[in-house]
């Protein structure tokens, strides 16, 4: 099964960004244990700052299924949505920590309701539970 | 490791309520492949319809984990919440339909503010990934 | 036909509560009034304080229809909800008042997309007017 | 005991309007139905797609009593919930469907303030009810 | 001067309709203390339920200045507030109680931001009062 | 192919009133031109203040289709909205201003759930585009 | 009969301040005015920018009525509000440009439920209609 | 005088329950110190985790006054508001910290339109000063 | 102990205000209650109808606590919440009737998240009660 | 004429993406269509899932006008609006179906008050309706 | 060019009032180190808890310039809001912590839209910042 | 000291875009000023209508401050505070006219909670003052 880990803005920063919300590995040391862990699988890997090519890789298609930690955009970018919506994959959405549990702003997922199910507030084995999960 | 499993309201009905939704296994069955799938770990289980039987046996303790599908009482109680915050137990948070993605009074949640994480949208395999996830 | 009324919490007061609102007769006298007027039905009647419970009757069935005035849980039990749609005897919602002549949190009731129908404001004649509808 | 059923926008086209929400008998049809079934009253008729001529109607008296099916105006019309506070008539408002359970806009009613009582839900029958109850 | 005193809905019903708020005096019997008052000019009556015939009334102009008491349509009609736009003629907006001591779907005054002046709250004097401000 | 262009409250002044938003040639004028320009259709006309005869209007028939400036009551008629659902013929809601650059009173269309389509901002020549899109 | 004129914050620089809203004519100039025009009435004057000097003012009595424009207190102030409701004296409430025609904030008179009438909009001559209103 | 002290869901784990919020004494030695520095008064004492076990013990009586921490059925119980409202004994609400203070749903009690008095934030000295407000 | 009893706008009218609210006890009456029934402390007393008057008052200092009743103000005002975080003398938020329970511009307390503590709905005896609890 | 056809995100999915709202034409062949019918302009299409590519499109200029479906972007991108308003080209909103008739959070434009004029709900004949309209 | 630096209401306890939000430094030094700084400058200062008495002083004149920390009124003040439109004076609102990052009834700024300009945010120097920007 | 300029969607039309709100200096011109004034430090700048890119140079580094003038995403960007949350270099937020002062759309900042400080309505200005706050 080949699954594309999409990760959105500041996601490439994990391990330096407000490690007291977010925990201190890098995310690249956690691919290469979760590729190991799932050796099964082909884990693919994308991070984008720019909605527009995080609509791109959702739409590009060519993988069995698709983990997305759309940070910022979950709760703004109608546009992601409908791009979820448009294709076939199944998509999960991950979250690290956990958004009803911050700010007002991060309550609502626009996602939510396009998805094939949500995982949040798991640290960054919310992205193990979903491989676990398809 | 010893697990509650929790249900609240109308979970006792699963199988036979709304299947478009809840799909149409008894839960006492999905529970037996739960129990042989999992056999390392001991897991209890306990459904009630009601807000206070709910409230006392996250209190009662005794287990490892909690994992708790609070039907419809996820969006109301704010009893059940602070029982949650008050006790040391981890506790999951279990949906097998996505709540952000049906009537728009189950798009908050009271409880994933005090719990360790929450799984929505797999059908009945969020029991699954939450006691995978723990 | 086997009908249920089933009330919710503090109707067990009728008659010495609020009279300016309810009236001043007790549900108990107003019960054999019913049984007398409709003598080919069976009238079986269950009152709780508790939510839990109210769901457990809905629930437990072996009766045709259920009158259900379900008090102050009407606007705030998606629990309640959830039960009454999981079943499939047809439910009837009554009430004494009329909730969207008084305060505002009495306004939404959260039956009301589940019921078989509803009807308010004629006082304890609603119920006779449940079970004509019916 | 003289009965006007007054009739609100677009019920003149009951039977042919959206038969999968208000069913497919036409209101002169039924009419007859209810004259015959209640032929110790004389049931009066009248329909209006005038909020205007609504509230004439309302003010008109000379009737015992009026079942009030105010249609969109129901959620709208300040002026008819006047007009009805302003008479002594008594005035039972019916619904064929239950407004709680459709659109958002159509969840408040501005006559349940002023009405004797209200029943809704119960398709054409809420007809028959509201006059039984009377 | 040619004042045409434009009156909304149930406001012929003065007098009758629930004395507590609008006073016990019909309108008719003010409006000859009126035009004996006021005797140096004309005043023209127009009483309507119809929300058309109120903007008709408020188009047919040949009068210097219109005094309005749109009653309920007040609040919710933005094709009257658009007729008193689209015409010359200045028009103030009269009240027998004060709208914003009342229920809260009284508040708004859709009528406020095109009229000349608002006079509320001093009883059928509040007529009078507008007559003397024009 | 029969159409009717059925306008709404005060649209019997174009041309006279606010002209800086809606322009100074009357619709009397700019029909004419219509229907020289559509010369194969038949274009007929009906205006009204009174939101129960833009009701018949709709409900009355024998067009092919409506072209429907509802003014004000675009905003607050749940009346009109149903009755353009009620009926089979096709209805084009059009707008002469951008209901969404003015008054936030105007920005909800309870038609644009129920029309065909809605054309709006264009002038006078949204009933032309109209009438094309037809 | 001794009136009270009490103006609230910034009154003071009417004629000078926004003069397209507030006019060119300062206070004083047209409170002789008035004082002449209604010479068999006492006219007394204060103006503060002080919440409290209003409240005090208010309280002070020795008057028969007051006119209060209580400029921007009027929608911010439960205080004075309570003052109106805490005295005998009738009070009324006077507005040179009309609030609801305004910024949204000026919409919600705290003033209306406690006074004895309100008038808004006929500039500097809303002071005069409020005496003859008294 | 005898006393109830009635106490809500998660109560009984006052002193091990988030400490920084509800302090580290145990409710039932804190009982004790109130028993005796109230020795002229019975005190009873309750405590549920149940709502509905709550309305029963309110409606029970065969106290003079009823001290009720709700707890989080404070924020969502209409039907416990109803229960106080049904019964002649006095009760008075207390809250250990102060709900305003904390999260937004903890802002409103239902309860304090329906209580003779209400005392929050003095911590479990609160259960003291009720007593002598009594 | 000396305490201060802090006394916002209009509480200087007590007995004659409003008596079905407030009671009719002149507060300088009950004040000499309350300094013979405490006279082990010093019990300052200051009223003032200004806002400012009232942070100047909490800021001044020189005493052990306050009893703060800042009447309207309490809803109000943000500068005085301020106040009262600013310094470290403890206060004590009184009202003498339900603020919860009456307008909803009174629901909200801005002090609330900064006193000690609060009581309300005990009528003048609130003032009693705060001092038993400092 | 030089009009350029700006298509936002997931309009490339067009003919695939939920043919049940959007059809199930690509929106290549339908261009060729337009291109053919409309031969006397010269058409530019251009599609992004870009948010600042479309931005750069609108500001690119060299067009005499621009027909614009924003998708997704209509609803959340103040920075299109802006970029909308900077510019002299004119533009014209289109969309397929009719957001007001669909989730709530696409009712809102923030393009409409900016565009020259709008056309919703037609299909993809709302692109060809907005070429007849400019 | 003469400076008036106006501050609002505990902007006097500066250095002592909550430091981890505020600083450690009082106004009155920080005073010293700015008219050191600006010697060209001739820099008033004047502090008041008094809403009504900073009104005053910006409508007092005779300062080319004013620089104004609102302190609490900034979000609740009508009033200050008025003065400051009233007059010729150019105003800068200053904060000293960034208002939108803290509680929600400190986002609204009322001055926003009648000042010159803003800064928040840059601790004490915030009125340096301001004096440069003059 | 080396700080970069960065600005948001259509800022690259100062100048030109709407220049009765912004002005008509093109920004380079602008620029040229800035760099001469403050010739210590090196000013670098860049500007883009993408999101992505904005995110990107946020994240990218290598300057010791940032001064950004967001432009629309101010308002709507989650993603951009996340990314100005997630790096160690001080931002500086900026607006050339004052967002509070125009369309409710602009009012919130979803910025202000993680910049150092905010400067807004003094033009271009606006610049200079942050790099002097820096």
């Amino acid at each position: 099964m080949k699954i594309l880990i999409l990760n959105g803005p500041s996601l490439n920063l994990l391990g330096t960004r407000e490690p007291e919300i977010y925990g201190d590995v890098r995310f690249e040391s956690y691919l290469e244990v979760l590729r190991e862990e799932f050796s099964q699988h082909e884990i693919a890997y994308f991070q984008s700052n720019h909605e527009g090519e995080l609509i791109d890789a959702v739409q590009r298609g060519g993988v069995d299924a698709i983990v997305l930690n759309a940070g910022g955009y979950t709760h703004t970018s109608v546009a992601l949505r409908d791009a979820v919506a448009s294709v076939q994959t199944p998509v999960v959405e991950v979250h690290i920590s956990n958004p009803q549990a911050r700010e007002e702003f991060r309550h609502v997922s626009l996602l939510a309701g396009v998805v094939r199910g949500s995982i949040a507030g798991f640290g960054l084995d919310s992205y193990k539970i979903a491989i676990l999960a398809l």
